[in-house]
């Protein structure tokens, strides 16, 4: 089962101006899918960001790949951590420090997906019968909120319309929760100051009485205002995620709240662990297999929080379905993933590049998919208008702080702001 | 590919009078093997301790896991965990402490191994490509020493001859390498008063100046004790494996001496991890896919240990073939596993349930089978012959001390004996 071909295809569509400690989101959000394809005509998906650094150490790397076997991981993420060298690129700097490990998982995690992927299609398993196999039928998403304008400027408004207090967010978590079903709610903070982002988290209890709430400012807290924030929302919050910066702050609150801190900023790479279960910095690990080098990698991840008594959650960016299945098959593998995953898919609101029918949610959860590999199909038609949007758009990378400057020129992503 | 039947068969094989810091070999080893056949007619092989406590868990939990799927890691696991409930047993004390998680480990092991050999099988494809695939073609072993007596008291001596003393072990040496091509050499101590084993290691270092050297005494010595021989022992040893017991004194040890301290008795599941971790207690783990739950579950093990630093080597205690072959393909794909693994094999001297030709030593290593699965095949003759000597044997659980103390009824295996 050699790798005969890889094809690494951008694409753009369409995101809501999502507010966040960065800025917001531009109208067109990026991601790279890749295609491995082997010498049996098997093809195996995988997805990955859309900024150019990294599409191009993806596309570089593709090239070195050809020729290996499906099976052969280890020889597969030699190849890659060589062809990455000692080149560190960092995103949009919402998934913590970059480091060359981090780079070398990053542009591992598609083509370890695509080639687990087409080793379930070669045996007719889904892929989670290679992560260990399902302990859940399906995995709990939870309904992620965010502050937002009603449209981008100069747009009309889209269909969610504006979230920009208290009653604008309980709005969009009926909207989300009406539609999708979720059982948690996830609020993007790191917008408004502090005191504003807890009375919009004390609406919510409110109006969601019983759905688990969890509250990321992105570490635009300093660590005196980290603990106020967590004291005021005791009991309130499942966990804090990110209220501040770096291991050794984290600790320092994590010393002084009452809820878990949960982080995929300050621990997002397997050497950020050890100082980080030193200092007893953080209780959940959101885990992404996007960053963390795969769905194996994110699993002996698993495995090592389950042995230091962290809980794992799942972390989001901007995704398409191709990365929804995977982190559906992963989850619904991991015993001690405790909390329900973040997603962005609403704010997609059908865009894919996934064949419909697949992937659907049911009480906010996704069933996990049972056909072979990931269980979906690329929608080339889908692709190639998605790929048109990309070489259309003009944004060739992320950058939050750069599109809200346009509005706000005094707007700084500098932390922390409070 | 459901589970339709297993067989679980007790094996007992020849020993030589091996002596240990618990008493001496038997003559007759135990095994248990295990045949996993699913409902298509594949059949898995695993090897396992055939201690009459352990093999009574291994098949109350055989009946439970019959209808579930071979790929249901976790499922299979969790019924394992059911099964073995709340009754905690140790086994002879040489590979440390017991708890529950470790109990539960070690009766999945054999078909978790038995699972993934199905699997291969079913794929065409050797285990080592369903644990991230080979990165060395063969794995080395070393020269496993043991002071030993001519032969069982009453008999003739056997082949190997009598090592009371620095010159016989140095011959010792000399016929396994000289057969096997060993390029390494572990010496087992706790036998004798350590300045008579550092005498017996400065010879070995003499007459093999250029094979990596471990001495492991088996936690007979004192702290103190452990920092003299270290000391004595100064760039002599590659690491020096539980000189002491328990992971706090291991720790104290580690700060004194100059080499890494390895263990396979004091960190023996992963809730000894965090203490052995935050304390500094081992450089080096010595892994055991017997008492580790498995080949994946040693996987995670291996990456937990990467993130912390620890180097791995590979445990054994005596073994047949099946257990030989799933080590092999388990230690080619590890990249942190620096030194070579241990392995009782000549000491079965050719006994083995495994038909010939599969497993062999080259220069010290073994090549990883490359056929489906394990790559082995089970030699039904030959279990029947070692089934027949358990049945008469009337050994039923390893009790190396009772053994020692028939013929010195002085004799204690209390720890620490210096």
């Amino acid at each position: 089962m050699l790798i005969k071909e890889i094809r690494v295809t951008p694409v753009a569509f369409r995101d809501p101006p999502l507010l966040n400690a960065a800025g917001v989101h531009e109208p067109w959000a990026l991601r790279t899918i890749v295609e491995v394809v082997t010498d049996e005509g098997l093809t195996g998906l995988g997805e990955t960001y859309g900024d150019l650094g990294h599409l191009e150490k993806v596309r570089a790397t593709a090239r070195e790949l050809l020729g290996l076997d499906v099976h052969s991981t280890n020889e597969i993420y030699a190849r890659v951590s060589a062809s990455v060298g000692e080149a560190v690129t960092d995103l949009h700097g919402l998934t913590g420090v970059a480091t060359r490990e981090k780079s070398v998982d990053r542009v591992f995690s598609p083509f370890e997906v695509a080639c687990l992927d087409i080793r379930g299609k070669a045996i007719g398993r889904p892929v989670s019968d290679l992560l260990g196999g399902s302990i859940r039928s399906a995995v709990p998403y939870s309904a992620y909120l965010f502050y937002k304008w009603a449209g981008h400027p100069g747009e009309p408004a889209d269909r969610f319309g504006a979230a920009l207090d208290p009653a604008g967010l309980v709005e969009q978590a009926r909207l989300l929760i009406g539609e999708y079903g979720f059982q948690s709610i996830k609020l993007k903070g790191g917008v408004f100051p502090p005191e504003q982002e807890i009375e919009a988290t004390l609406a919510l209890r409110d109006a969601f009485p019983n759905h688990p709430l969890r509250l990321d400012p992105n570490a635009m807290w300093s660590p005196e205002t980290s603990i106020e924030v967590g004291r005021a929302l005791s009991g309130v919050l499942e966990y804090l995620e990110d209220p501040t910066g770096d291991i050794g702050p984290m600790a320092e609150v994590a010393a002084e709240v009452p809820m878990p801190l949960a982080t995929n900023m300050c621990v997002v790479t397997f050497e950020h662990l050890p100082p980080a279960i030193r200092l007893g910095a953080i209780g959940v690990l959101l885990c992404d297999h996007h960053y963390w080098g795969g769905l194996v990698r994110s699993t002996q991840l698993a495995r090592l929080c389950e042995t230091f008594g962290i809980e794992l959650s799942m972390h989001s960016n901007s995704h398409l379905g191709i990365s929804l299945a995977a982190m559906t098959h992963l989850a619904s593998t991991i015993p001690n993933l405790a909390h329900s995953c973040d997603t962005h898919t609403p704010w997609q609101d059908g865009q894919d590049v996934v064949a419909p029918g697949a992937l659907r949610f049911v009480d906010g959860a996704v069933p996990v998919p049972t056909g072979p590999g990931l269980g979906i199909e690329l929608d080339r038609d889908a692709l190639a208008v998605m790929h048109e949007q990309y070489l259309k758009c003009g944004v060739t990378a992320r950058d939050d702080t750069s599109y809200m400057r346009r509005f706000d020129p005094s707007f700084s992503a500098a932390r922390p702001r409070w």
